[in-house]
């Protein structure tokens, strides 16, 4: 028998036996990666993936390109399974504090919860055992670095709400004698420039690069790195026509960084932070631009991640916002084009309103379709009355209405949520699983370096 | 060199190269079915999934059975991927006509299309394929054998809403002179049996046997069959308290019969019909014991096909019905417990209020929660001003409100669906991948015969 038969009849047969799912799933015989990517689409339902591949391949002419092909988005070409995202309470739904301490920590813990369990003991996270094993670590988010997700991966606090405290935590809480990540970039000044004290020079004082305009990130040439672009969280991308895909902006300069000269390799945890908040406005143009950004920046991911061949890329959310679904109010349509109309989040179409004086037309500038008389009348008894909060609604049900966009409320849903994976191991996140083992399995691969 | 060395080596290296996600899904070698078993969750949503989890694993008493432990489901086991479901036409939200005849031939159609494309030509369905191939055929549901679901599997019309012209065409329509289906289960005398034709005498004349009670259907050994247990659709799981589980009590006895001296091989479609139904009502206690149904029927499939070794079982949904959410109003919870003790499908719950003299007790009795004085007397109202309808919703909605469950639709959605896949070839099914590629590979191994 030559040996090249010989290798014929071996690679048939293990390919017959040794590559169902289940057995590529459990398959260790694969390489570990070097380096990990973890993101996170905070508030993005399954939901929120269809809309975004309809709205992606729409404009605003056109609903579709051609409805019997579905052209696939970077998330669906990377798709692997979902993940339930329960707290440890008797809710079943989450908030993205308990959601990102699971997802930091792959423990359950109590809504509202930074890095603790529900005794209180500190849970130690992904990018703290990174730090731990001589790894670099990053967090980027448009949210605020102090904010729930990233605050779950740096810091450890009873109650997301210290934002304060937290920002100090990331600066006092140390592992080997230094701070835990080498870069952070987000929103936050508000929290780290305080009266008290300011935070940013203490950064600065230990060798920290400092940044405060997302333009500067192209001089970020050497670590540690914090950058604060905003008070709190950055503006909406809907509302950044110059950059809207600032999410994208970090994440570019910040993976040539992090890659440079680094044999331990890194841990990054990227959240698109505000898919949640448009959600929680119930504001779909505003959250498919988000998703954009987010799903450009996964794109910058995997061409980061194919070039390097040693990077696992993961991806999830930490939990459903706003019960949105694709077609709304016993219509079977959904209308992409409408949302790619609309040109400003909501809070921007309110002051907008209460800023014109021919409300008809800065509605329709804004939009792109005419309110109904029974709609302008309305908009100007709120306006009249100052009722910006009922407003808000207000003109967010219109858009909706006009889109037939659903929604179920303004909080947050207890659906799984997506898992897409690519890289070394990314065959372990095929399946149903809950979001604590996503981490369980990402710390896995730590621990073993 | 040893043999036994290199193929160490080898192995050690086919697993390092070839059985990455995407190969293993590419894998061309492994072996292909023999039978193919075809499920369908009419209207089954992701959420509905979900909510299925907490339900199985929640009672009256109980949310859940602690928190931090999700045990996983039949549906959570085995799942792989999931489809998307838009029709051929610039709605992107299609209905189960359309989504049946996509998932049935592998071709978009226009919404309320039975085995036709959008120029209204034939549509060949995986069912025919199969009869081609000389393999058993078979079709069990819920519904009416002449749903728009089963149809779709069985013939073919410009229109769904022609019923007794799809069931004359089960009868009219031949491959190589013969029937189409060996088996069909499911509701429907009502157009199989009419004045201006009588299809079960026909069936009969040509030697079917034919079945009218579930009950019989320990007595069915030997195919050709037909069993019509119902006018229209078989009565609602939650509403048969002696044989909630009649997709189960069909298919069990099917299973037997269609393995039986059968060396072609058989294509058998599943449909859990009423999962949608409950949902047009926005019917979470009605949904959740269909579910249930269909849990059942899975784990019974699957059982099977393990025993079997050459059986392909994918489980799928046509599309979501409802926008169901798990938590809705702005409240972080969903509470399973509430449903559990919910005892009729809306219908009965409208019949059991206008037959009641003590509606407060009836709907206690029935419903587990009082209602509030207001919610009484809006009840009364309806109920004196004989608007059956405004109160069905109105009752759906308390029950909804109760137990933190969200609606955006008595329609459709165009939101993702699920894929489930267990044996040969299953592994071909992960990812994200749109509702005709699963009719494409189904028929891939079907033509292949």
């Amino acid at each position: 028998m030559k040996f090249s038969t010989l290798f014929t009849l071996i690679s048939t047969s293990l390919l017959l036996t040794a590559c169902s799912t289940q057995e590529v799933a459990n398959n260790k015989t694969e390489k570990l990666p070097k380096n990990i990517i973890y993101m996170i689409g905070d508030g993005m339902s399954m939901a929120h993936l269809t809309a975004y591949r309809h709205y992606a391949n729409s404009s605003e002419q056109h609903i579709g390109l051609g409805n019997k092909v579905v052209p696939q988005t970077i998330f669906d070409e990377y798709f692997v399974g979902v993940a339930s995202t329960l707290p440890d309470d008797d809710t079943l739904v989450t908030d993205s504090a308990s959601s990102a301490t699971a997802l930091a920590s792959g423990e359950k813990t109590y809504n509202g919860a930074i890095g603790l369990d529900n005794d209180k003991s500190n849970l130690t996270s992904i990018l703290e055992h990174a730090k731990f094993k001589g790894m670099l670590t990053g967090t980027i988010s448009t949210s605020q670095v102090t904010h729930a997700t990233p605050a779950s991966f740096l810091a450890h606090n009873e109650s997301r709400h210290n934002q304060n405290e937290i920002a100090d935590a990331i600066f006092d809480q140390h592992i080997n004698y230094k701070v835990k990540a080498d870069l952070m970039l987000g929103g936050g000044t508000d929290y780290f420039i305080r009266e008290d004290r300011n935070l940013v020079k203490e950064f600065k004082q230990i060798g920290f690069n400092y940044f405060s305009e997302l333009s500067q990130l192209s001089d970020m040439d050497q670590l540690p790195v914090l950058g604060l672009f905003a008070p709190k969280g950055l503006p909406y991308a809907i509302d950044s026509q110059d950059n809207p895909n600032r999410l994208l902006a970090m994440t570019k300069p910040a993976l040539s960084l992090l890659n440079k000269n680094n044999p331990n390799g890194f841990f990054l945890m990227i959240e698109g932070s505000q898919i949640d908040w448009c959600s929680h406005s119930n504001d779909i143009a505003c959250a498919m631009q988000e998703m954009e950004d987010f799903a450009q920046t996964l794109s910058a991911v995997i061409e980061f991640a194919k070039k390097d061949g040693n990077t696992l890329v993961v991806l999830t959310a930490d939990h459903g916002t706003g019960g949105l679904s694709v077609g709304a109010n016993k219509q079977y349509k959904w209308l992409p084009n409408v949302i790619h109309k609309v040109k400003a989040s909501a809070g921007e179409l309110v002051k907008s309103i209460f800023a014109s004086k021919d409300i008809a037309k800065t509605w329709l500038d804004s939009t792109g379709f005419e309110l109904t008389s029974e709609q302008l009348t309305s908009v100007k008894e709120l306006k009249a009355q100052d009722k910006s909060k009922e407003l808000y609604a207000k003109i967010m049900k219109f858009i909706n209405d006009q889109s037939f966009t659903g929604w179920t409320t303004t909080g947050h849903v207890g659906d799984d949520v997506a898992v897409i994976a690519y890289g070394p191991q990314s065959n372990k996140f095929v399946g149903a699983q809950d979001n604590t083992d996503l981490a369980k399995k990402l710390l896995s691969y730590i621990k073993t370096k």
